[in-house]
């Protein structure tokens, strides 16, 4: 495309892509990404369909459920694919346009590459420590039994582990893949149309999350069925099919662990090219946010591609792999101590939830439509509200097909009853969910009190706008608090009531009651993601309109669908956090499974009365903090490198200012880049290191005094406190930060003096020191409380 | 004194008195304050001594460790009466300096009188409701056996826990007292030698140290010599002496409910005129610190007073008074399960290390004279190296004096090695104190890495100095932690190898091995009492220096006091988080004990794997981040109140500026004043009223779900959990804010661009956030964690 003619003003544009392969820093990346990259889609698509005919064949050897789930799940990658061939066919918009996109798509990919390969070496070192763990422990009972082999159970641990690994960093991978090309055709289309712009970023978000979800599911549904074919489980002898789960832990620990860098990488990355973009440009230069001008842009538009996009998609991911294997992990533990005859619902019933959560959301997206379903208003209407339209009917398809799925599996001769009162739990769940959402609003929407209380305080300065954005974020975690104790011992009350007694006849339907009530709050998981995805996309959108410097009119559509994203991107961190504070509980216990089983005893109680126990517990608290405190100063370091290189920039070339002299995008770029991969090597280390020290430094102290499982009771323990500090300091986080930047948003609405006045200078502050908050450690921590419980899980022969 | 012939510029001084009758702007004060202030001084302490007289015939008839412990704090007391008329003797400067002192006197006393006032009416409130709460439970077995009514042990409670709250109201009072009169005679030795100035701020110190720890010490032994005679205890039928030490809660909880309130009053008080002064002041004006141009400074100036001083000494009250009672229960459980001959050596044994503590501190105090023991040095000597030299002498005094004690008290036959097992239990507390005031001043000392990396981040703005400080506060969590854990474990196991065993044989005396080693910390408390008084007398002086405009070589001099008091405040927060650390574990295990006396089942085991007591602990954690918020949000919004004032008055009245008008001082303070008396009610009544509806409703909820015990086990895990975060937490506040001050302070030495620089603007805003939150939420924590254990003791019979 020779643009050279179009004239002078659009000349910095054209030349800017040259700038980039300066931002390749590390050229190296793994085979496999190689390969990945350079395969058709569409053969990629042929190969995977003949897969799963593959398995399908398995699939119908195990149980009917699972082909259910298995058509399902290859309905929703179809129209994953009908989904961004729509999108694709989309025109990109006037070259000045596709340029920008490409160099956001370049710089993206480049990161993603570089850091997905020190991912995977590091995920292949962990398969090799797990391996060695598992071909050195002893043998549980249930090996003895069905003749599992040590090293079979090895193998297919590790097998797990990096299966998960790589779904997750597919499910990473796919979100940024569609962002990076969805952004440049929501600029295109808000030049004609907002409708039509929207449909654009919800049916991008659609695609990834379709696939995340759809992923998850059938990757465990391809593990459960290849299990139980290979070990022939359930026949005499072998292995029985209420034990199968726990042989799953390392598909979500896998997940778990690229999850947790991808998030720590990526939100490093964001929001250090924010951070530094916007405390050169907005407070010191006092250039508008995404100005062409500023050398960290690009920089900041990669960052949301590769922190929102890729990072949330295998967050989601993980929290749903880890939740669905928890859940069957219970609903194993239950059906045999209730000696049902047919266990397989219980077992199966998450897989289930999520097959008819991807219809149901399917139905949602599709019910966003550009024909314009309200008549008369048209492109005035409020996108929020579409959105919420959309959720609504998801919502309510969720509740239905929730009923009909807990009759469908739960209904067994034993308790006639049960399956309504787990249909209750269900609700418990989705209403939780709902009330998350509602909460979140509450305190990081400028509608409301807490935000407007937050921007007056902006007006006494710098100083007080921090203190009431901390004291908002520390007392948002009140209300959410209150609703998950609710729904935990509600949830936990209908399950125990639910007529399943095991054989001394005492109510043992409690756990998985709570299981049920995690599964009804991810009911609607793949919708929440559409909407989450479609923030970062519509961001973009606006940036890339913004550089290439469109009219006012379609800034304004941009502006809104941006304003609109940061709402949805706030209520799913609501979403996360929830689901992951429900969903710990349950890991937690599938833990004290996994020990009982290994450890041949019963593991029933954690008893903090013992200070060793206790100990462990002020340890695991302690992490969260120490975790936090690395994740923000990552953020705070790379992006001071951020400032001074843009200081250096603006004082070097004095052209910038009158777009007269390019900045060098690509220097930006490489420096966030290779810190930001540095950086996020130290907290997740943290991360996975310390619960294997602290299991077996007590595993050591239990031996020479005499406290047997005391490894495994101080780890339990460090488990829990750790996810009930990281459930509060990642609601702190995230609130906190949501807060101060609708803060400012309100004041850029013009209240309070309006953009450049002293208290917008103050709410600047507040949304700066709120950026590494809720994008880089509050969604980290969303991660390390599931990736803890996994580890814990998957290293549990080595505490005992 | 007729000042008005001195000349011109003193004038508006002179007048400045005249303003200050409006700060009295609530005029009732109760009764027993009014008599309180009339009585002559000496008449009191000899009353006092009369009363004592009194009480030692009984003493005498309980044991002559009783008459031991009367007669140290009777020689201590008597030291303290020395000290301060050693003080009062220095003269008080030039009546400028005179005139200042008065204000900042009649100011705190007034709020002080209002606040008790608010208090105390409050405590009667709550003791008429702990009556009832008493008179309506049932009775415990050691009441059946020993005859004790109902009535009496309802009464007994209420007894102890007024008298406690009356202790620590006076120990807040003599606080405020001494240093209201001591600020001003530091100024004017200041004109004269650095040396004397120190000495006086050290003295007065000294003095309120000693009254604070005395009559901690001599309160619980009056109230336990009193039970002993009055209910015949250990004669045939009565009441056994190991029991005894639960009657005393009530004091425990009545010095913690004072302490809270005096805490968050005092700590808003003071943050908010701090915080509200420097922003419109140093930030918007750009006058110094202290400035006589500021409308807010006199309140400032009263918030040391009545934050620093008077909540200091209630806090470490309430910290030794809660440590020993609770200590003295763990050793009379101990007792009585060992079987042992003569319990009353593990019971009173704290009372006499607490005594020792009383004579060691009195000789570090004295050991700084005004001889100059280092000859030619001289003047120039570092202030911190002389009171570092005073710790010095005290710490290993304490070794000795400790070592001493458990060989006099804690010998058996039973066991003949126990006494050396727990000697090293106190050496492991010892240690930990000092790692603790060693770690605190890595993290908040200019002088090491931590805070010169965050004065740095200053350079890059406003958002990343914010950042930096959240994350050096959440890393500092870290080694506290670990020290604390290996102290507990440590000691918890030598305490378990020392020989004692129960009936059974099992070893028993772990739990009192932390107590002894969470004495060992305390062990020097009244030596670090008196550095962390003589930081707000130090600030105090400085203050007065740079209002009467004293030549700048008299500055010099306190300024150089004022920074050396800071760091002692930073490290005295350090030494008292540690304690409350260390002593939570005490409280948690008395909590438990008393559950079990009360409910006649054994209750020692708090199971986090069941899903309400799971509940409790996250509503406990979530109770800690509520607290912290409505404890800053309190500050902010007083602050905000106070830099409208100041702008009013600024604009208003604009010959301020250039000293001809005067600015209304008694405007300030009266404004600060009410609105901390406000905001103080909700965060306290939170803390108090939280607990008891969490114990109540999860009894309930245990009732009709079979579950016995529910209520006091949910409640337990709530006390656990919320101590674990509010260490953590308080931790994070204290060091945060310690950082950022000296941050600030290094900045203001000239690095980085030195006084009004952007580096410096933002060091500002740090230590403006940091401000709420190392003196008011933070140090409240301190007391919350207490006195959550000592509401759940007191507050036991209406979970069950």
């Amino acid at each position: 495309m020779d643009d050279d003619m179009e004239g002078g003003n659009l000349g910095p544009y054209q030349e800017r892509a040259r700038v980039f392969p300066n931002m390749r820093a590390k050229p190296y990346t793994p085979l496999i990404f190689r390969l990945l990259m350079r395969i058709n889609i569409r053969v990629l698509f042929v190969l995977m369909l003949l897969g799963f005919g593959a398995i399908f064949y398995i699939g119908a050897s195990t149980s009917p459920i699972i082909v259910f789930v298995f058509s399902v799940c290859i309905i929703s990658f179809l129209l994953a694919i009908y989904l961004t061939k729509w999108v694709l066919a989309k025109d990109e918009g006037p070259p000045e346009m596709v340029q920008i996109s490409d160099a956001i798509r370049d710089g993206a990919e480049g990161f993603f590459r570089t850091q997905y390969g020190t991912i995977s070496k590091m995920a292949v070192l962990l398969g090799l420590v797990i391996l060695s763990i598992y071909l050195f422990r002893g043998k549980t009972p249930q090996q003895e039994s069905s003749g599992l082999g040590r090293s079979t159970s090895a193998f297919i641990t590790v097998a797990a582990f990096l299966l998960g690994a790589l779904c997750s960093g597919i499910a990473g991978y796919v979100g940024m893949w569609v962002s990076v090309r969805a952004n440049v055709r929501v600029s295109s289309a808000a030049r004609r149309s907002a409708r039509e712009a929207l449909q654009i970023a919800v049916r991008a978000g659609g695609f990834s999350a379709l696939v995340v979800v759809g992923m998850a599911v059938v990757g465990i549904a391809i593990l459960y069925a290849t299990f139980y074919v290979w070990l022939g489980v359930d026949s005499p002898g072998a292995m029985k099919v209420t034990d199968l789960p726990l042989l799953l832990v390392g598909y979500g620990f896998g997940a778990s662990f690229v999850a947790l860098f991808a998030q720590l990488g990526g939100g490093i990355y964001t929001k250090a090219a924010d951070v530094g973009a916007d405390l050169v440009g907005k407070v010191e230069q006092g250039i508008p946010e995404d100005d062409p001008r500023n050398p960290a842009v690009i920089a900041d538009l990669v960052g949301d591609n590769v922190g929102d996009c890729a990072a949330r998609g295998a967050d989601l991911f993980e929290s749903i792999a880890a939740e669905i294997i928890s859940a069957m992990i219970l609903g194993g533990t239950m059906a045999q101590r209730c000696k049902l005859e047919d266990p397989s619902g219980f077992i199966l019933f998450p897989l289930v939830v999520h097959s008819f959560d991807l219809v149901i959301s399917s139905v949602g997206i599709f019910s966003i439509r550009n024909t314009y379903d309200s008549g008369v208003l048209g492109d005035v209407e409020d996108p929020m509200l579409i959105l919420q339209k959309g959720y609504s009917v998801t919502i309510v398809l969720a509740v239905l097909t929730f009923g009909l799925s807990t009759r469908w599996m739960l209904y067994t001769e034993q308790a006639p009853s049960a399956w309504l009162n787990f249909a209750l739990c269900g609700l418990v769940g989705i209403i939780t969910a709902y009330l998350f959402v509602w909460i979140t609003q509450y305190y990081t929407d400028y509608k409301h009190e807490p935000v407007r209380m937050l921007a007056l305080s902006s007006s006494t300065g710098h100083g007080t706008n921090i203190i009431a954005g901390v004291s908002l974020g520390l007392e948002s975690t009140a209300l959410p608090v209150l609703v998950i104790s609710i729904a935990i011992v509600s949830a936990y009350w209908l399950g125990q009531t639910s007529g399943l007694v095991d054989e001394s006849g005492s109510p043992t339907g409690g756990l998985f009651g709570t299981a049920v009530a995690t599964m009804g709050m991810l009911s609607t998981a793949a919708y929440v993601l559409t909407m989450d995805m479609f923030g970062p996309i519509a961001d973009n959108a606006g940036g890339i309109v913004e550089m290439s410097q469109q009219p006012e009119s379609v800034r304004e559509i941009t502006d809104v669908l941006d304003a609109v994203g940061n709402t949805t991107k706030a209520t799913t961190k609501g979403f996360a956090i929830g689901s992951a504070a429900l969903a710990s509980f349950l890991l937690f216990s599938a833990y004290m499974d996994e020990v009982a089983t290994f450890a041949h005893v019963p593991f029933n109680q954690v008893d903090i009365a013992i200070p060793e126990v206790f100990v462990g517990g002020l340890l695991g608290s302690m992490l969260i903090f120490l975790f936090s405190a690395w994740a923000c100063s990552a953020v705070g370091r790379t992006a001071q490198e951020v400032v001074k290189e843009v200081r250096r920039q603006f004082i070097e070339r004095p052209g910038i200012m009158d777009y007269k002299e390019k900045p060098d995008y690509g220097r930006c770029v490489s420096i966030v880049a290779s810190a930001s991969l540095r950086e996020m090597i130290k907290p997740g280390a943290l991360a996975i290191i310390s619960p294997i020290v602290v299991g077996l430094v007590f595993r050591v102290l239990g031996y020479y005094t005499g406290h047997p499982l005391l490894g495994a009771k101080v780890v339990a323990s460090m488990l829990m406190f750790a996810t009930v500090s990281g459930i509060l300091m990642a609601l702190f986080l995230n609130t906190a930060g949501g807060a101060w930047d609708n803060a400012k948003k309100y004041i850029e609405t013009g209240a309070l003096g309006g953009k450049g006045s002293d208290s917008h200078k103050a709410a600047v502050t507040g949304d700066t020191v709120g950026d590494p908050f809720k994008d880089t450690a509050g969604p980290s921590l969303h991660v390390l409380i599931k990736m803890l419980a996994t580890i814990t899980l998957v290293m549990a022969p080595i505490f005992l």
